[in-house]
């Protein structure tokens, strides 16, 4: 009964084999292999453009050379007040664009509203050189409270950045669990809707490693390649990270992974507010957000259940919520049971 | 009328004198000469303890050399969602910190309470390394909104942040207009409450150039030497500022000048509340904010009152705030001016 | 016939099934995993002594987080001039430590002796604030021209680097190869002979993505886990990377790879030197520095060889040099072949 | 007799007149005031173009900002190994470049050549994303040894930087002794030679506080003005800076005092020349670099003269290397008593 995080899950076995496949040989290291440039050419196709893609190490490093891009060093980033980017990266993005702000907004579920930004936006008026001048807008897909943006909330947010001249990223560490969700097209919730660069994520979906910046204009990567080589994120080996993509994105097992997680999610979900327990958030991708009856989390941790405590600015649970994450792993015995065990 | 900024006055004619006799012969350059070391010794009178002062170009120096010291790099300082490290220092903290992060925090008059800064480090518990760091508090003395801190509730914020292992800045651009105000001794508002740093500023009030970062515990300052010159704030022909401080500390002229300002802004205030303005906070010290009934702003302007409007986040005026800051240049016939065409 | 680079190999057999092996089930992110806390005391063991060790995504990141670690953002590091960390990493040093300089040095193959070091921190002499303080020095071994320090040389530049006050930098992408030459104990020329901190790399010798940091005092890595976060250089699903190393470590696994790299490396060296080519440098590891006889170089690249010329400040070659490496998947037929064709 | 620095002079009597002239009334601040409005239209004036100037307070500040400008965080800036970037700063141009590298050079009397900027450039090769890529070039005019580059040499220079693709800084700390040595006008050795950027120096010759970046192509300098406040160096009351430039540049107040200061130092090193000391550069500036004759230093300082010693990187004269300052302050009776102390 693991819901501790989808980082928890191991790779599925495609993209093991992916591995052993690329180990064969020699091969140009730094991304000049043959593998990495079809890879990469795989991403254009993916997103119906000819996209500049880059792979790197971490989520934090794809969010933060991405926004790094984007953002002067003396620039604002807006953000909500419980994104990854606010709460969990040790301040990578700071480092990596040199010092920008990241100005952080109130929204529900840990989505940003296009009149949440322009309110913030009128809040921290331009006044140069006195006052940061906001440069780019930073959402994440799915949210880090499990909800997801549709097409048009994200066209909408497009439509504010884009008016005040901020560039649109988008967190998409789960992004593949939006997808599932919204069963549209990559496209459609990314460039169609004014996104301007993409942390495309896999390692929670499945790989090991395996993390990418997405720029759907290649015009906007000018220079990205020395950005990631002096942040000491480009692989000497990169043939490894590829082929992990080369199999994500084979016969859509990203997305049949992340339809996975999601039922998981959804089921606990429904099963769990069936037993009496407080659901935060809608059940949109692979998370749920819970507060337990008296005596229930006591019950799951001697049962062996696996998940942690979630806390953020603003907690609207006095401090009982509990967050519970389901990968392409999660089996669904070990959600019968975590509902089980929880109903009593 | 010139209400637009304590930064648009001139410098007092004692402090110009000191300028001037300063210049006779030659001098130890970077802060070698004798009128430095005398006049930083001086520093430790006023305060009544053994202190470490610096002097820099800008308050904006001060402040962010200042948190350099005391943040680390990964770090979160908090501040006032108003203060102006957040809100007009384009980046300084967060450029000297080497990416420091800034949690704006919310409160009336620009002050923030003890409770509030509790609650806020509630939210954004200790995960290392995911979370950054609380490392450090950060308060304006006068506040951003002419509001001032009462020695009691500086010792309450220092009781906070010591509680939770923050260093205490007290950003003093107006810190003499607090002093004037609070009738205190200078250190009944800093060491003795908890205040680890104070960036003392002199420049707004009366001299040309002249802001100092005072270090109440010597040991803190460990290299901050190199912080000063790396940044390329140690000013060659330091005389020229050690002079104006001379000046400024010499039979209390600070007290003075800053006593008549704030003298002016009282009166200011007292007169547009009267004459049906409203008045937003209470003028504690030489800054007034008002919002003018319909065609009082109009008039006032055509007969010459210059100051500027005032926009923050989460705005309580509706865009209609004005800011009328006083100086020790400041004329009793300006201040009664105003009222008088205000009145109509 | 490929001697392009020791990063063009790929992973050994045991590696990748040590990989396969730690993907059962699920296992704590971020390095919580028992592999994890096993595979770190097996460095300690290796080292014959309590070590602290982080795991990261690329050599470049070892040696940049290390180096950010022993030197302020206004500190120097001495290096050599034509050191990966002066030549090829795109300024991550620089980026990393928040601004340290890099003072380059000259020394026969890529190595420093303790007579330059003195020479150069004479002429460097000690002025704060205005000169950067000396606070590292960093040598590589084995060194960029495939030479290696002995126990003895090295434990003469930590002698001068202790009088100087500066830490001691090993980077290590090569370290294998050294030890295998030397036949040594890792601690006799790492801690014994005075090395603070050591970039320990698996990648160029075997592995996919592993690469760590050792502190050989544990104290001197406070707050490093803050900064590995903040570059985003600590993996998720940490558990993958400590598996290589697990596999790299037994049954000295990564010294049987390495002294084949150095024994193909000797055999090319001496059979191109044979063939009459000028061989610049001894062939101590498995790097080997040629200028051919002319027409030699065509014959070769038409044979299908593939290598990379090399320059260097100060180039004693012309730009004739290029560089031949050996890994541990290189032929004997190939070099056997690459001498063949050479001598013509 | 002060030979120690140009810094211990004082400020040139015009120049403190000038500064109480501007303290009449109230004034805009940060620079929105008339007074350095006019200032600023002078610089075009005086390099007859249209170029885009901005006061900050170092000499330090005006390299570090200025470099910032025209190179990137990855990129490398060229330099000499006894330039002031990168001997005296601390490190200020790799913390406001946010981690560029500083390729030092040798060259005699501290001036590059174009041969030697070019040898350089073919021994750090462009090899994206590993080098750094070659961004900026810096010279010093006049340089730290007290020499000056002919127009010619700084046009050489201007070529090859130009066809390397790199901006062209120049250090004008002492750029008023250069001109009066060339009687040139400031525009034959600066935008007419291929200077991109110039920090031009006022506070070593007669200023109090008076440093300026001068772009002669004002498109160089966009979002300069952001750069400048996030590094604290715009002045609120900036009237005081304007005004020294004010009086600086009237009447060529600026060259009759560098004309002075120059005369000085010609006069005293044909003097200790003729006295059998050791001079070790060209005079053609307001420098002297001597070495005594035994027991010459002693009697010197037993006479009361003040000066410090030169230390270098590759110094030639084994320790014993002292540097002289003359400036607009120096008597005609100091170098002759100097002189005749020496003398013996």
């Amino acid at each position: 009964m693991n819901f501790a995080s989808d980082n928890w899950a191991g790779a599925h076995p495609d993209i093991l084999a992916a591995l052993l496949r690329a180990n064969d040989g020699a091969a140009p290291s730094y991304g000049g292999d043959e593998l990495t440039k079809r890879v990469e050419r795989k991403f254009s196709d993916l997103f119906e453009r000819d996209v500049a893609v880059f792979f790197v190490a971490t989520g934090g490093a794809a969010n933060s050379l991405a926004l790094s891009q984007i953002c002067p060093p003396w620039g604002m980033i807006l953000c909500h007040q419980e994104s990854h980017i606010q709460m969990d990266e040790c301040g990578a993005p700071e480092f990596y664009t040199g010092g920008a702000k990241l100005l952080s907004l109130e929204g529900d579920a840990a989505k940003l509203t296009a009149a949440g930004v322009s309110a913030a936006l009128e809040g921290f008026p331009d006044r140069p050189p006195h006052g940061m001048p906001a440069s780019a807008l930073s959402i994440t897909q799915a949210s880090e409270c499990g909800a997801v943006y549709t097409a048009e909330e994200v066209k909408a947010l497009g439509g504010v950045a884009r008016a005040a001249g901020l560039k649109l990223h988008m967190d998409g560490a789960r992004f593949a669990n939006a997808v599932a969700t919204l069963q549209c097209a990559p496209a459609d919730i990314t460039w169609k809707a004014g996104v301007d660069v993409l942390s495309f994520g896999g390692t929670k979906n499945g790989c090991l490693i395996a993390e990418a910046v997405v720029f759907f204009n290649p015009d906007d990567a000018k220079d990205f390649i020395f950005r990631r080589k002096r942040a000491a994120q480009l692989f000497s080996k990169m043939r490894f990270v590829s082929a992990q993509f080369d199999a994500y994105l084979a016969d859509d097992l990203w997305l049949v992974m992340a339809r996975h997680a999601n039922a998981m999610a959804k089921a606990l979900s429904e099963g769990l507010a069936a037993a009496g327990c407080k659901v935060w958030y809608p059940t949109e991708a692979n998370e749920v957000f819970v507060s337990f009856p008296p005596g229930v989390e006591e019950r799951l941790i001697a049962a062996g259940a696996q998940f942690y405590p979630w806390a953020t600015p603003g907690d609207p649970a006095g401090g009982t919520m509990r967050r519970l994450i389901c990968s392409w792993a999660t089996q669904a015995e070990e959600v019968r049971r975590f509902i089980e065990v929880a109903r009593g």
